[in-house]
């Protein structure tokens, strides 16, 4: 039910019944990414952190996601992988005892 | 192998181990996830749609859907619902025999 | 002193010295002014609203103009006037007694 | 004609005419500026390097301009100022016989 292949096959097929994948070169699909994920950004704009609307939420969250699973998809990516290779990366950049509690960047630790 | 609630158990397991669940306000979510959108984009900058690094999008990328599984996982949002739904509106806006083949958004369709 | 023809000038010599013009296609400054964007945005990032580093803000504000300027001048557009047309095209998304005091955007007006 | 000093009073007068000035901390101004961004970048998004509406372009642009300026007139920035201490700043960063004919970031030269 949370399959990530499974759910990458079914916006493939949305995006190759529609004969897409034409315009999905990878530059692109990260311009879009960008574009959806400052979409929602917007829900937040001039308000506190806590309200949004959650239908609208829900919306922007899966056309980022979407095509975040596109460029994975194009490029053969494994997100189990490349996810669990960037949290090692991060355990590096991050040690818990300098960032315990602390939200500096690691470049400024 | 690819199931996105075990994924979200380990980034929440790195999180927690940092104690930087109160920074993750929801508007904050929605600023990071932002901001590394734009620097995966940063990786086409002035170059050819696919002239890019695969080692640092694997790495950007994992950084976008990290943020973005947070803003999920914060409001119980199921990957797998949202997507889908998401679709089905997609279809509506973008019907098979107006979009294909055509990258025109659907306000110009 | 305020003038911004003087301004883009000195930002053209310093691209043209460099024989940068070549890669500043009309698409990869509008990337160029998002990615900078977003790296201002970033100043802010887990942080209160007024809490940020005055000296970073003054040099990713110059970064964002200096690319918003260069696309303005490859296109021969007068930034006096694009503002002040914009701003008689908000007048009327946003009529002051429906606007005042309210953060409301034009089409939920 | 191009002075902008003048142009930011006329961007004043629009916000203050609305009481808009309560809603524009920092952070927001910051999140609006990359939104805008983003408005402006999905006017090339699937398209070539210059195939893009002129129109459109010329509202994004004094878009991201106004809420340029007005982060600047909040925090009583010379624009002027601000651009020539950056461009001296990539000039040490980007050395002419280095840069020359050369897209590489500065960390990478």
């Amino acid at each position: 039910m949370s399959d990530i292949n499974k759910l990458i096959k079914e916006i493939v097929k949305f995006r190759d019944e529609r004969d897409w994948e034409q315009f999905h070169n990878s530059k692109d699909l990260a311009l879009a990414l960008s574009i959806e994920s400052s979409e929602l950004l917007e829900l937040f704009l001039w308000k506190s952190n806590e309200d949004f609307k959650l239908d609208k939420l829900k919306e922007e969250l899966a056309d980022v996601l979407m095509y975040a699973f596109l460029l994975a998809d194009k490029h053969d990516l494994n997100i189990h992988d490349i996810i669990l290779d960037k949290i090692k990366k991060n355990e590096e950049k991050y040690p818990v005892d300098k960032s315990k509690g602390n939200s500096t960047k690691y470049n400024e630790l």
